[in-house]
């Protein structure tokens, strides 16, 4: 279970832990130096540990910002007042890191430079200009992202904010008061972005979105945001979608803001948030030689060590690799930069030096009352790097129909045709959402496949789930699609205008008449409801067409699909029904 | 993938389901008959996806009450009025089951006995007496559970219930709009029974509960559901725990009535609600001569055949392999009912028959805005069989602490010492708690252990949970004390008596002296505050003196376990602190 290494801290394997006796660390040379950059998540949690690990070492955190292990999360909050104060923001300060864990935390204190021969660095106090030189024996670089600030024409001027930091949040926050300001544009429509829009909305502060790509949350799949697109219109935010910001420029007479795009429009507001992305910090590792991977991250090996042995990385400033794909990558992320953390402070004492296995991009958005949650690759990652997948919907309530409340989930998972391995799994909807992607999230750990979804035993009582949980059902869908019992297809790879010309190829809703008039349906569909389907193919005599089925979300068209299979018609059913084609299909319409 | 079978229907597997070509049904002898005894969750799941399998199939349910797939769990909510409607309780009915499934569903209609050789069943019309014979290939018993109504004196008397049918649920209405029910007395406190008190609270009926045991929720361990007891008698329910059910008798002018209880007790009540629990209803299958198993339900194998190959056996009336110690046990839980039936209709239809890997006992219960929820083995259980294991406890906010609306989740999870095998989780909490146990649900399925759940990549966002989520953090403390970096003990296996007399001995309380002022503290303890702790380690001479460690919810206690054992002193940290401490020892004060 441990590492032992001579001259760094040796634990015994107790026994049992209860009665544990602790050999005591032993120093070759004294007390190990060890200087962080950078306080927050990653370096922040590489100290703590480090000390419990070894009480013996000195340890120097370096934050450049005037906070050490500040909650970057919760800036977007702040500025929305649903955190109110700044204090609550401040996971752990400095003097708790000195009480709690004996670590010397420098805020406002940034590392300049790095002489890799001698093992320092040089540190500059940004409020004097100081420039001290510490001695290390390990370094660990965690200097995070920094807010991507194209150099467009007018990106200075006063008015356009970032939301990196505190500093940046509360000049959000004064801006908005001092400017009593009524409008806003985002630019970015990623997690920040997003966020920020919630927040500013609830401030009562118009906002509209200027996204480059022509969806939000550029991880994600397009069909799979197609409610998020729906639910910030609902709320009055205006989408700019497909348009690029060329530059800013002042308002009439000097009041406000006008962000000019691509496209030629000029959007006027009084506020702008600047939410492109961040790009690693990768600044001081560049100088002082240390590798850099292809998507321009610090280079790291599975222990977090760079190119130099005494030097670590981790966090948004390092490449990781992706779980599923086994590419480089970049995923800034807390999760994963916090397990990295407790790897370098493992592999720096000798302690299991456990390996990071790669980050599978688990994330979660909350915004108007929804939930956008998603674990392991995209359909589009999949199909940038060309690996075989299949794809399956479903649109499922996230508890019992019975019980009053129930909602919605919109769910989208990836899986291997070979295996039926689970790939990753995208899912929207109001409540239960993210917990069903925590599954999955662990599933695509283990290396489960949909098989193991399908017989999962998760929690149900009406309030929380169904007998059959939803992840239960997404997996028997994908199972039954493995076991070629249940055939299906995706509107994405159904052209439609083919189905309409062929004549030996039939479009069949399957639902209700009242359905297809309430919902609507898709144009050339014939319908043969699935009450009277078993008649309907009684007197069908058409054996050598092909049946394209839909329903609704899915799964009438399952049931209608088999019959029509089982009386010798050849059929096929259309994942997600009319659901998934309102998702897909309208949005380019 | 597929088990092919002469004789019964043969899919075979598509290279790719979208193209797949399905052979048709094959059938040996004409069309199967299928009879199914019981048409809740097991026996509907099975006909519905027989249909699936096989279009031919001649299927016929038999349901003894009126209504076929009701959803059993919602009766406490429709007694509580927050499912208003009967109607929404028909998950499907007969309709239904015949126009999608083309499924005989024959209501109000009891099978009474099964002629094994001749190979067919009697059924009577609950209504009129008429019987009649039906013959089968395959029979599949999904009778359920009886409601345990013991032979007490007064059992009979009008106004005393269960909670099993719809007509049940309707008579405690009736009754409560009738009597004008003002008082209630609940008798067992598992799920239905709380359920039932928790609706009947918001009926606003004052209610007690009468159990034998001395906790509530009988597989859960009592420090678990310690929380949930709290909760009970805050909403003014009161709780006769360790007190057993005597006998009822009519109340003073044959108005209302009365229980006694074993200690000679005598509680009034307008309404009395039997919860018990449910026994397998196997009166059939032993009449036929079916093997039972030895806690009384039908035995089958892992195909859910009975010892009769043309009859299988599925839900609440079999016995199943618990998942964790292999022992065959009862298991009244939806979910794995409907997998069941799901297995039996492959095995009948031949399509790969899979196998019923057996229950976790996932469960949940929501009870006046608190949540509980387990999976796996609990620490009795794991006593009583004299399994070696470890636990820990955790008390963790739900989701970051600096987001607003934070809710506390405890948390025990237990494992295997030898590899960090997850053995069983159990935790409550306002919200957020079952999505934890859907997780090591998973886990557990999976043979995932404590390293496992410390790493494992989760939603996070502040509103959703922590960068470190309740699922890493408990599983980090496990994985420390498995690499014996981390010893602990737990509050019932510290005799404090003897840490107190023992001179070399002392039980240190590492919280700041407001907390201990504020929250109370354990008799005896020294207060060595966290944050002067390594100030007062350096001046500590008592170096073979055995320290026992404790704070509010354990994480300071083991930093400061570490800061102890790292100077050169004997120390052990108590899992979950003072708030482990009340739930389990105070209780017992």
């Amino acid at each position: 279970m441990l590492l032992q290494r001579a001259g760094v801290n040796v634990y015994r394997k107790a026994p049992r832990a209860a009665t544990a006796v602790h050999a005591m660390a032993t120093q070759a040379g004294g007390p190990k130096k060890v200087l962080i950059v950078g306080g927050v998540a990653g370096g922040a949690s590489c100290a703590a540990r480090l000390r419990r690990m070894d009480e013996k070492a000195e340890i120097t955190i370096f934050e450049r910002g005037p906070y050490v292990s500040f909650a970057n999360c919760g800036l977007p909050y702040y500025v929305g007042e649903i955190i109110k104060e700044q204090s609550a923001l401040l996971v752990a300060n400095a003097a708790k890191f000195n009480k709690w864990f004996n670590v010397d935390v420098k805020e406002s204190t940034e590392v300049v430079s790095i002489d890799r021969q001698a093992k320092q660095v040089v540190a500059r106090d940004v409020k004097t200009g100081a420039e001290t030189t510490y001695p290390y024996d390990y370094l660990v670089l965690s200097p995070g992202g920094n807010a991507v600030r194209p150099p467009l024409p007018g990106v200075d001027l006063p008015g356009i904010f970032s939301v990196k930091t505190i500093p940046d949040a509360n000049a959000i926050k004064n801006w908005i008061a001092e400017k009593d300001a009524k409008t806003a544009v985002v630019i970015g429509g990623g997690f920040i972005g997003l966020e920020m829009i919630e927040n500013l909305v609830h401030r009562g502060i118009k906002t509209s979105l200027v996204e480059m790509l022509p969806q939000v949350m550029p991880p994600y799949d397009p069909e799979v945001v197609e409610p998020v697109h729906e639910r910030l219109r609902a709320k009055g935010v205006e989408l700019h979608l497909g348009d690029g910001v060329a530059g800013f420029e002042a308002g009439p007479g000097g009041k406000g803001l006008v962000v000019k795009t691509a496209s030629g429009k000029a959007h006027a507001a009084d506020l702008v948030v600047l939410a492109i992305g961040v790009k690693p910090e990768t600044s001081l590792a560049k100088a002082a030689g240390l590798e850099l991977g292809g998507r321009g991250g610090i280079k790291t090996d599975a222990h977090m060590r760079t190119s130099d042995p005494a030097i670590f990385a981790v966090g948004d400033a390092v490449e990781v690799k992706d779980y599923v794909t086994g590419e480089m990558t970049l995923i800034p992320l807390a999760g994963p930069a916090n397990r990295q953390g407790r790897i370098v402070a493992d592999v720096i004492t000798g302690n299991e030096p456990s390996t990071f296995r790669g980050s599978q991009g688990t994330s979660v958005l909350g915004l108007f009352g929804m939930t956008l949650a998603a674990t392991g690759a995209s359909e589009k990652t999949l199909k940038r790097i060309k690996r075989d997948y299949k794809k399956v919907y479903l649109h499922i309530n996230n508890h019992a129909g019975y019980y009053p409340g129930a909602k919605q989930i919109d769910m989208k998972l990836l899986f291997d045709p070979k295996d039926g391995k689970i790939l990753g799994m995208q899912a929207s909807g109001e409540d239960g959402v993210e917990k069903r992607v925590d599954v999955v999230a662990f599933a695509l750990q283990k290396g489960a496949t949909v098989f193991d979804l399908e017989e999962a035993e998760l929690c149900y009582a009406p309030q929380f789930g169904s007998a059959k949980d939803p992840v239960n059902m997404i997996g028997m869908v994908a199972a039954n699609v493995m076991r070629g019992m249940h055939p299906l297809t995706n509107w994405d790879e159904l052209d439609l205008q083919q189905v309409a010309a062929d004549p030996n190829a039939v479009l069949v809703d399957v639902r209700e008449p009242a359905e297809l008039e309430k919902v609507g349906k898709v144009a050339g569909c014939v319908n043969m409801p699935l009450s009277s389907l078993r008649q309907a193919l009684g007197t069908l005599q058409d054996k050598d067409k092909k049946y394209y089925v839909y329903c609704q979300v899915g799964l009438r068209g399952y049931v209608a699909t088999r019959q029509f299979l089982q009386n010798g018609f050849d059929a096929i059913n259309v994942s997600g029904g009319y659901k998934s084609f309102q998702q897909i299909i309208s949005p380019k319409l």
